[in-house]
């Protein structure tokens, strides 16, 4: 088939060669689906507006809230709560633009959020790792930096998410540190920084601009920081948060900003109320942020699922997440925001219902028009555990997305009635003329599929599609190829990292 | 969550409770997914004109051809190539209904084919059979009608395929029998007819009036038979085929057209050309339809996807196949007609190789506004087995699609201000009214998914989702119950086997 943009890259290793797509930003091309009709549509529109209005949001900093009064708000400060005229979140929003884009250190792989295309990023903040090989186990450096070597090693992951697996051998107070380090030196990726405190934000941004040898001006205008401020639905924004969101904001970097609103728990039980939430605690959030800085890019997030009404137990990948996804998307774009959603599934193993769950929601995500993807390689149980397997798996789901939102190219040659003349009834295509020319190319060629007959499978060892993703993910971590750094690059980012950790030990700043 | 049409069906046996959804064909409420823009869609209709008037389609039917030389085809009888005016399929093609109705002997299970409805049917044709406690086997009646039991025991499953797993250990030339009446029996469902002859039909159609209580005549006039007419592609209907889709018209039953255009083997490597192919064989089959019975109920079924280059394998659920199906929904609403897609993998194992490519499948089927799902529950490894525990994995996944298609209901209640109001920020809804009044029938229950947290789900076995299916399927073969049959009924079917297995062996008829 005649498809725009087919280049096969191959990773060739003794006997075994792992073949990928090329690095591209797939363009959505479907029209996004309307699950709200436009007066629903309007509806959980204006009801959330009436939530900012009469109820408010809770801002759980002093400084969030000086800034939000100056800013336009009626803030209580007793009790935290910040109400917003529709005016005021109508003029803010005017503000956001459409389209952020978000520099590495290698400019080939910049992203762009916004303009139809999609954005993949790799699972975020699992306090767990587990392989097929070595069991489940609590996340340590070692298994965040072969995380990162399989996201650097598949050009499908375009981003790394905040922290793959939690480090939990280093100190809490100053791993982000060496995450951020090994985000820079091990891959040459956009890593989404942690978002707790100010400090935090800051290291992101002082050594992305060390690896990209560019000010913090430069960085401003150009940006090259992306992180996720997550609400503590309901209508509660910690102060970690807030000031994690305020200096994104003040050093020009992007927010995204994501409710957790899990419906039966931290929202209420039906969609409609669940989107209204949803939609009041971003458009706080996101008028903060065009306070700080008009203009700021900023993100519109949903993770909108539900519970198990019997157990409490969070769900993915249901029918409501998918419908809820769907319907995020109409309100992002209703605002000319970019729509970040997530691929999660809350099975326990890399199963049958870890794969439906996903794809559930990545398709929930196209059909949403997410233009960018958290969690969407590698995400297992429910976010507690970042697996390996998965990881591959997700990467081959997530190729075959990118290929199915290729555009299908109609010309002459691929219309192919010379083809169809030159090949008699009942005959077969295998050697016209028209299948040799393309033969190569024509088809996606997966990586972890297996479409060899039964008898050649089952004497092949019979290996199920899990089994195989152990064989891909060592492949991949022993082909691996650390992406070049100019040397006086990585000794900037070791002193800064050595400067920074003397500091928080001797406590002379708080992390 | 408020949702239009919720009924939990439960069956309980002792401790088991295997929660289901009610009977219920969705209707899909998306606009149909565009992969072809209108000038490519017309570029691949004019071009399928273009092969059925220069290149023609093979028919190997002597009486075929007579119908479609009297019909206004340029018959050639030394090739047995028939070539359409265009002017003569746009008439053929005005006379088939938009919309198709066939009812069971059990009214409550009439299937709708259109109206934007989806219908789930069942496996059909593997030679062998697998479920994990037995292994793989050829396919025998004993399964034949345990696969039968489990279509009975679940309401998403609408339909029987044709021939669920192929009864191997009874006579190839009187199976039909035992099967129709098997279906018949164990089921109240609309199955599939062997298309292979005009005796198999005759002997479906018999049978299901029989059933029904009603004359050949009613029968014409609301059908209760639906049957597969496939195409050799490229370019090539047998004389079975033929016999068969002319009786099938001849007693006014539904023919679904199919040809079986895997890229690069029996059709063209490129997705348009495929198309091209696809069309003009399905519109030429269409056309003999409404040659022999103007008004007679078709559809329009697509199974285009692609081959591995390498090893010539089929491949199912890929990208390719995806962006066929959706394309191929564009062709069908084109000509006005209902339009037949399916779940396939290529998968040997149930694992999540089987499940990424059958969702792939059933979301291109779902985009491409599918009105009949074949093979929608229980296919595995290309078609050749019937799995027990994809059958229940399946059903789950059409299941979750299901409410996926329910619209969601907005209003006061639903938006749920006042809930919002009454649960602090920081607070949870577990206990709210509005929770309260809403949380049994708020989210969809699921039958295989397990959501437990890890050291719960470790304790309990640690079991995926494939060795949960095995638990299901086994429990619903010991609660199903045989839907009741008049004893006169039972009697005349025993009687019309009875007699036309005389007539088989006897040699009197050929089957």
């Amino acid at each position: 088939m005649v498809r725009a943009n087919r280049r096969i890259a191959r990773r060739r290793r003794g006997a075994t060669a792992i073949k990928q797509l090329a690095w591209r930003l797939p363009v959505n091309p479907f029209r996004p689906t309307e699950v709200l009709n436009p007066d629903q549509l309007e509806a959980v529109h204006g009801t959330s507006l009436q939530v900012l209005e009469d109820l408010g949001i809770e801002f759980m900093s002093p400084e969030a809230l000086d800034v939000l009064a100056r800013g336009g708000a009626q803030v209580d400060r007793d009790s935290g709560l910040v109400r917003f005229d529709r005016g005021l979140i109508a003029e803010l929003l005017g503000k956001a633009p459409a389209r952020v884009t978000v520099t590495p250190r290698d400019p080939a792989r910049r992203l762009i959020l916004g303009d139809k295309r999609m954005v993949f990023a790799s699972v975020g903040g699992p306090p767990n790792v587990h392989d097929c090989e070595r069991g489940r186990r609590p996340g340590n450096f070692a298994d965040y930096c072969d995380i990162l070597r399989l996201i650097q090693s598949l050009e499908i992951v375009h981003c790394i998410g905040n922290q793959p697996c939690a480090p939990t051998d280093l100190p809490a107070e100053s791993r982000h540190l060496d995450c951020y380090q090994a985000n820079l030196t091990l891959t040459d990726r956009v890593f989404l920084s942690t978002s707790i405190g100010a400090d935090r934000v800051r290291d992101a941004v002082e050594m992305v601009a060390i690896a990209r040898g560019d000010s913090l001006e430069e960085l401003a205008a150009r940006p090259g920081v992306i992180s996720n401020i997550n609400v503590n639905s309901p209508r509660r924004v910690d102060g970690a948060m807030a000031a994690g969101l305020m200096a994104l904001a003040r050093y020009g970097q992007v927010v995204v900003v994501t409710p957790f609103t899990l419906m039966g728990a931290m929202a209420p039980v039906t969609l409609p109320a669940a989107l209204v939430q949803q939609n009041a605690e971003a458009l706080a959030c996101i008028a903060l942020v065009q306070m700080v800085r008009p203009g700021n890019p900023v993100v519109y997030g949903a993770f909108t699922s539900n519970v198990d009404m019997r157990s409490g137990a969070p769900a993915f990948g249901t029918p409501e997440n998918t419908l809820a996804t769907i319907a995020g998307g109409q309100l992002a774009r209703r605002y000319g925001l970019p729509y970040r959603s997530s691929n999660a599934s809350a099975s326990n193993v890399v199963d049958a219902q870890a794969v439906y769950e996903s794809q559930m929601s990545i398709w929930g995500a196209v059909l949403g028009g997410a233009n960018v993807l958290y969690h969407a390689a590698g995400w297992m149980e429910g976010g507690l555990t970042a697996s390996f397997e998965k990881f591959v798996l997700d990467a081959e789901m997530l190729q075959m997305m990118s290929e199915t939102l290729q555009p299908i190219e109609v010309d002459e040659a691929s219309l192919g009635l010379d083809a169809i003349r030159e090949v008699q009834p009942g005959g077969h295509f295998f050697g016209a003329a028209h299948t040799l020319a393309r033969y190569e190319t024509a088809f996606y060629q997966p990586m972890l599929a297996d479409w060899r007959n039964y008898e050649t499978w089952a004497e092949d060892g019979a290996r199920s599609a899990t089994e195989r993703a152990t064989a891909i993910w060592k492949d991949l971590l022993e082909s691996y190829q650390q992406p070049a750094l100019d040397a006086g690059v990585n000794d900037a980012l070791e002193a800064y990292v050595r400067r920074r950790k003397e500091e928080i030990v001797g406590g002379r700043v708080s992390p």
